[in-house]
């Protein structure tokens, strides 16, 4: 089931509901990354009180370990992870993409050797379909290619994104039908009077590629409307480019993706890349930034970053931000605390930076939510930039001084 | 403030309330080991919830990292790692003393050099009083030196373990001369008049030491009794001894410590070495056991332990106990799921397993009390042993089948 309601507009930013088959996501939404069934150093409860409603989970990590046979028998993901909520999932492409050299891309699917045991493995359109059917995601995306940016030092050329766009095209509709087998099929294809049939159905979406071409997305955008999903993202981002060709390309796409089916950019970004896409129209967004750059000591805040391992917070009593309501700042953990826990390796210590990192990410999609609901979003977002130049106690801003 | 009251016995084991300056304890309890001021794996909120009301701090450990200044401008060990109950903290001896080669102990105290920069350095009793005088901990133990069980495979004579046990008596007395000079000094020493000018004072136990001797334990005994102390240890067991002799020494020791005050039986154990203890009459156990074997896998129960990382368990949909009350249990968390997050290092895999252990050891602590309250402690000693025997889905008793 997917339904999703566009209930206000504020420029090109967008307030809507998502109501999938494990729930409802108010939207624009942040989606924390669970890699391989969780998502790092939380619980499914302290990510309930950090105001996540979906999460991600990686179809390339969780077919090779444990397996799909493992996950399916324990009632799905969300039975594995005990998540009740919704799960989006990634197709296994960009991670096999990510390879390198240890893939071969062909017409039929991607031939790679296991990085766990070197195993000779091949993933198609078809497979990914049938691993995401056996995890029960409440989304699922197409087996595409991601286009990358330069290769060796080599700017990817129009013949390249071109070609790579058609074949993730193609791709999209093998995923298109692979998925309908399995009884998933979009309802867009199916009449009215089935629509009871098909309600526990989950959602697939397809992803527009292109490279740093607009009329190769507008190409990719018109090919995957043709065969059609239940939503679209914004793939072939965040792959190296400069930030100017993200932001055009972010902001040529995003406004005409349909207007109402949900929009997903995919592994963006930095707070500022959630309110540059939120401004672009887009409802849904993931990362591993928050989660990674917690158990490395980097913390977001409301005003500005806080590189949280500096010598100059060792014996700092504050909260990492004392207007925060996160457990770990409403907690009264201290910076000297935190810090002195990462240097001992404990796991506290990844744990209360990544609440913080989440609680933050989380509670600046709520800020723009109901920004876009009393029509103050550009107020908003004048704000969020003054609030986040100031610099956490009056650093620079790019957090340089540390 | 140190408060013990002897509600019940049954047997020799002991239902009483102690009571410190943080708070009240029911005993007898198990006290989970926070060794750089975080129990592992754990926030402070879950130790709440599995049950626990003190818990151990290393001041060896502390003190190198991030030493006390830091600690002392945070408020004290409870202000730096925000647990408002009670925390006892070891001396730093056992650390220095398991330093082995790389320490030298003379009459004055310990030279070695650190762990963490190689810096020399050098602890003394008035040196650890004034660690944990700055720790501020509910509870300070006397700085002492563990006898050896053995070394390098020749056991500890007779002779060597009285020079041992002497050296610790005098470093003692000197704990205690130095803890009073800090405003610390046990209330035994003082007028009943004075009694509300000390209430806020912390306590100080003596350790009985003397290795596999039972003469030389009661002359450790008689002498720390002559100091003066708020609760009497037992130390240098589980340090590689027979299960038989510590046994032997526990149940020699246990009785004749003081009936008025708490005794506490320092780093065992097993479930099994906690029943033991109980029912010898000890009020307050610490180990790593629970916590540590939780992060490899090595899972307690009341029907017998659990080696998560067993491939039978590989696709088991049954939380680690079905019968268990603690959030892996009844969360409905899979052998299956933490197994795969212990496989993948993902920390989830650690969290849960060590909320399980440490509820399990909790709840044993809060069914002891119930049981002695009742006056039916040997029957649930007799239940425990069959409960225990049984093993887990009717494995072998001793996990060997794993």
């Amino acid at each position: 089931m997917l339904k999703y309601e566009l209930l206000k507009t504020d420029g090109q930013a967008r307030r809507g509901r998502l109501t999938l088959n494990h729930g409802t996501v108010e939207t624009p939404i942040f989606m924390p990354v669970g890699t391989y069934g969780a998502v790092k150093a939380m619980s499914p409860r302290e990510l309930e009180e950090v105001g996540a409603r979906i999460i991600l989970g990686n179809t390339f990590h969780l077919w090779l370990r444990p397996g799909t046979k493992v996950i399916q028998a324990l009632g799905g993901l969300h039975g594995f992870n005990r998540w009740p909520h919704p799960i989006l999932t990634d197709s296994g492409g960009f991670q096999v993409w990510s390879l390198g050299k240890l893939r071969k891309i062909e017409e039929h699917g991607v031939h790679f050797a296991s990085p766990i045991n070197g195993d000779r493995l091949l993933l198609t359109p078809e497979e990914s379909m049938r691993i995401q059917h056996a995890l029960n995601s409440d989304i699922a995306m197409v087996f595409d290619e991601c286009t990358p940016y330069e290769t060796e030092g080599q700017l990817t050329t129009r013949d390249e994104a071109e070609r790579s766009m058609q074949l993730s095209l193609r791709w999209a509709r093998r995923s298109r039908d692979a998925f309908e087998q399995l009884g998933q099929g979009p309802s867009i294809q199916r009449g009215g009077d089935r629509d009871t049939l098909t309600e526990d159905r989950n959602a697939l979406f397809g992803i527009v590629q292109g490279g740093m071409f607009t009329d190769l997305r507008d190409e990719s955008l018109a090919g995957l409307t043709e065969i059609g999903f239940d939503g679209f993202a914004i793939g072939g981002l965040s792959v190296g480019e400069p930030k100017e060709d993200m932001v055009r390309i972010l902001n040529h796409v995003a406004p005409r993706l349909p207007q109402h089916k949900p929009r997903y950019l995919m592994g963006v970004g930095t707070p500022e890349d959630l309110v540059r896409g939120v401004a672009a129209g887009i409802d849904l967004f993931d990362c591993v930034l928050p989660t990674r750059n917690a158990r490395n000591g980097w913390l977001f805040t409301r005003f500005g970053d806080l590189k949280l391992r500096n010598a100059r917070w060792f014996n700092d009593p504050r909260p990492i931000d004392p207007g925060c309501s996160c457990y770990a700042c409403a907690g009264g953990f201290s910076r000297a605390y935190i810090q002195h826990l990462q240097k001992v390796n404990e796991i506290l210590g990844a744990r209360l930076a990544t609440i913080h990192n989440l609680h933050y990410y989380l509670t600046l999609m709520q800020e723009m939510r109901s920004a876009i609901e009393t029509g103050t979003f550009q107020d908003f977002v004048t704000r969020f930039h003054v609030d986040r130049g100031r610099g956490v106690d009056g650093d620079r801003p790019d957090g340089s001084s540390d």
